[in-house]
């Protein structure tokens, strides 16, 4: 749960980072970024914002804006019908952001899960993106990310996006913000 | 036809664009910067320069840099097979771009056709997009686009990307730039 003035304080803050990196975004997209804080109400440390260029039935292509050390909890794309579930690639273009993903897992990870939470974050193998680094990242695998000390803004391409049937390891999160 | 050293110098220049635009290349993604003068050899008239950031079979996203008054030609994204042809998605990031598509032209034109390529310059309903601006573009959909005195730098967001089956309506031209 989030307040109108927290939203729209990230909405800035996040509008900021853009700008500071030569993204141009026009006043309604300002309006419309999307300040997630997947129902846990600790947006500092669990969260991110999302501007939506586009999303059509066939691709789809949005900034993410990270504040330091926020972290994307884990989630996969599932399967739904006969779209085998998102395939997206992220792309970092300002700051760092640590990737995490199945696979042999890190010895010791770069990023810690939001506190408290550790147990839903289940997959460790680490990918960590500076400018002009990308990763893809196949459907219906789990991954996570976190933004480094100065904050992160990563670019994600991917096929048609339908967050609403993400699935989130912690049971907790709800991925639609609710507004007090 | 182009020769090394000029696609060598294009791709520093364009190299230039997006750095100043604080995008962010990896020196393998500039020597990978892809120069396209359709086979015409006035690369400063008639052309662009191009990276692919991901393709894959589902979706893509490119960065096209177009130095001052460069155009890129008229052509159409056709069907293949059960693929009904390319969706793109045009973002202005940087200056300004004149598109032209299928529709009601306009009374006069912001942008002129290439000096002796005129007739090859079909579609006039025009879409002038300023940095945060966007159009997107249905399938086998007749377009082409031209950059303000100051160039422009544009995002491409879209579905599969085969750019050798594109149907450019000048049939001198070659999509494949070769090097002498
Ligand atoms: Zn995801
Ligand atoms: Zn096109």
């Amino acid at each position: 749960m989030l307040t109108q003035e927290q939203i729209t304080a990230a909405q800035t803050r996040a509008n900021d980072y853009l700008q500071r990196a030569g993204i141009v975004l026009t006043p309604q997209e300002v309006g419309k970024i999307e300040v997630a804080d997947l129902g846990l109400s600790e947006l500092e440390k669990t969260g991110l914002c999302l501007v939506i260029y586009i999303n059509t039935d066939r691709y789809c292509a949005k900034e993410l804006i990270l504040f330091p050390r926020q972290t994307c909890p884990e989630h996969r794309h599932p399967p739904i019908g006969n779209d085998p579930g998102k395939e997206e690639t992220f792309r970092c273009r300002q700051g760092t952001v640590y990737l995490y993903v199945e696979g042999e897992p890190a010895a010791n990870l770069s990023a810690q899960p939001p506190a408290g939470s550790e147990n839903y974050y289940t997959v460790r193998h680490e990918i960590e993106l500076h400018p002009g680094e990308q990763y893809t990242i196949p459907p219906n695998t789990l991954h996570w990310f976190q933004a480094g000390n100065e904050g992160a803004i990563v670019s994600e391409f991917s096929s048609t996006s339908r967050d609403e049937f993400d699935i989130f390891t912690d049971p907790r999160i709800r991925r639609a913000t609710v507004v007090e």
